[in-house]
């Protein structure tokens, strides 16, 4: 029991005897070894406690605890939300110069030191990582500043290149903990072929996992080609050839009939979604895939109305139909919607994220506990520990297949 | 007993003596008489059943017993989805003749006899409601078909008044089963106001109980000024003149990014709610009703974020900021999401309603029962058979008040 004792000794002495005495039982019982035994019965002091409730405490440290048994928790959408004011200032001067020719705004004007960068991750992101227990976070430019429709092409191409560098610089300087995902250099009614070089720079030398792909550049006006068009197919080529996936992410909306966070983007994952429905794009290309953040936006709670569509519209079953290719997060705030998340969408689609520091800041009285804190939702789940084991990390190394080099190098 | 005899004598002899000596102990223990306790004892029995399934054919007798003992069940949301193929014809004749000066479209040209209308009532919508037990269905004009963006207000107005008559006319056929809701002649960019002389010919000529409204009457470049707009508080005026609610209900989308019934319906209703909760129009108008329909759209699966953005704006908390004036339907089509619906959103703003016959026709191979068959899912819904007492018709009553004289009239 040696091993068990090294790992647990900031335990209290009643959890380490608990758990000393399981995985005894485990390794007797069903012949396994310490360590194969350890995670077992991590989970099973976590199931014994007051159902209903997670039993936050014992549960932290258990998952701390398989962390350091080999196992992880990989939060696959967190954004760059907390950047140094000046980058927001540089992005403001880069606005005011579209219509005031007095105004420049050169990329090298603007200088963020890695202390700035370093500061701005381990006082937010980072704290909250280690506060909750979570040891990765695929990291991307602010989803709301990318305001694809501000300019053109040339606007987003500089914006976009700044902002994925910073993620890059986040990436190296904190390499076991932040991997990261580029924004595109979309712009409305720009052909999507033009973001190839952007996707090409972020694989290739700031070696990114994924693409944040926006399906309403315009901000609010859905006038964009559906998913399904032929349009973004050189996009998809090259998700197919690199074996990235794409986070389908609209950015900040200028329609005032939106709000952003509270409408605009749950609209868009659901379009999303019932655009992959309608169409047969896995046909064409059978690899790519695309994680609908926000838990899918409205399909899970609507799970019977998109599986009774699929029939009228004479498409194969969703999950034979998408699900080989369509993903969920887990950016749903509340326990019941992860319940439902978790119960109807079959375990293999859905990825543990918390787009923190994101959409909703608060701590929500009912519980004590921050809104975007879902991992305790996770935890909490009517759902089997290797199911909760697939949401933290199995199912991330699938979908996001250039992760796994990355975790392994960090080790 | 003469009397629960009487009720249940088309039932199998097991639960005439179930319910028998069911209504005898709670007239004993409780001092109810037996009409009083009978309802109880049918809940019982439904509430005894196999839990987690729904006992279907016990429990829709039941309920056909708590009608005739003066219960009710109100689908607050139909649509003449199954009206003459003439309707359609001369709608189609109206379009062309808005680009084609030889084509006329004179409302006199239509003329549909009393015995079509019936006729397809009868087969349909009336069909479905005997088979699972629907007393009253609130009937309005098919929404799909409304499409407020084609032609201009005269186009509206014409065919508004049209589908309307249609509906007003079904109610004089069904008196005791369909009451309906207006359609209003919106079109996009016109100042909603114009839409004011048809809701008082709906009310005051054809006893109406409710509107229609359609935020966005583009037809999904969602350009309408929001909900909490002034330009739309005519419309509410009116509508806490007559005391009449209004299920917020877009029409068919002409934007190729979303889907009618899988992403726009949806999308309207998370965005109206989201309207709502940034607004304060209920300060303005503190006794309009507004029933957002399909579950709420995304509401209530992210109930947790929209509870945090309300915190976050510095708004009062959900219930207290919304849902004395906010209310949802139950078209969620499968029973988890029913659940989830029942859980989180207080009771009280829980309608029951069906679509049907609307957006997704077909039979669900996971149940064998339409999928449309709401009811099922509410009866199964893990809540108090007080609860779902409210939902089938306490609340209905409460939230369209018009249709009391009605009911009390038809009985």
């Amino acid at each position: 029991m040696t091993l068990t004792l090294t790992l647990v000794n900031y335990l209290d002495n009643n959890i380490v005897d608990d758990l000393e005495s399981q995985v005894d039982t485990l390794a007797s019982e069903q012949g396994r070894t310490p360590l194969d035994a350890l995670p077992v019965a991590v989970a099973h002091t976590h199931r014994c406690s007051d159902a209903g409730n997670v039993p936050q405490g014992r549960s932290l440290e258990g998952w701390q605890l398989l962390r350091k048994a080999g196992q992880m928790i990989i939060d696959v959408h967190g954004h760059y939300t907390t950047a140094p004011p000046a980058l927001e200032e540089w992005r403001n001067r880069q606005i005011r110069s579209l219509t005031d020719a007095s105004v420049t705004a050169d990329p090298s004007d603007l200088s963020i030191s890695d202390d700035d960068l370093r500061d701005t991750i381990e006082k937010n992101q980072l704290a909250f990582m280690n506060e909750r227990g979570v040891d990765w976070q695929i990291f991307s430019p602010r989803a709301s500043y990318m305001a694809h429709h501000i300019g053109d092409f040339q606007t987003s191409s500089t914006w976009a290149a700044i902002c994925n560098e910073l993620c890059y610089r986040i990436t190296q300087l904190f390499p076991d903990r932040f991997m990261a995902a580029a924004m595109l250099p979309q712009s409305p009614g720009v052909d999507p072929k033009t973001c190839l070089p952007e996707i090409d720079r972020c694989v290739n030398e700031y070696g990114m996992v994924a693409i944040n792909l926006n399906p309403d550049p315009s901000g609010g006006s859905f006038n964009a080609p559906p998913l399904t068009d032929k349009s973004w197919y050189p996009i998809y080529a090259k998700m197919a050839e690199y074996d990235i996936p794409a986070m389908i992410h609209v950015s900040t909306a200028c329609n005032p009939a939106f709000h952003t966070t509270g409408s605009y983007y749950i609209n868009a994952d659901t379009t999303a979604f019932m655009q992959f429905l309608t169409g047969d794009l896995f046909k064409d290309f059978p690899t790519i895939k695309f994680v609908i953040p926000h838990g899918g936006g409205a399909v899970p709670f609507h799970y019977g109305r998109y599986r009774g569509l699929a029939q009228e519209l004479k498409k194969p079953p969703i999950p034979e139909h998408l699900f080989g290719n369509v993903f969920f997060d887990t950016c749903v705030y509340h326990q019941p919607g992860i319940n439902l998340l978790t119960d109807v969408i079959p375990v293999e689609n859905v990825l543990f994220a918390s787009e923190m520091i994101g959409a909703v800041k608060g701590i929500d009285p009912e519980t004590g506990h921050y809104f975007d804190d879902t991992k305790r939702y996770v935890l909490a789940a009517p759902i089997s520990d290797e199911y909760k084991d697939q949401i933290f990390e199995k199912n991330a190394r699938k979908v996001y297949p250039r992760i796994n080099a990355i975790i392994d190098k960090a080790r």
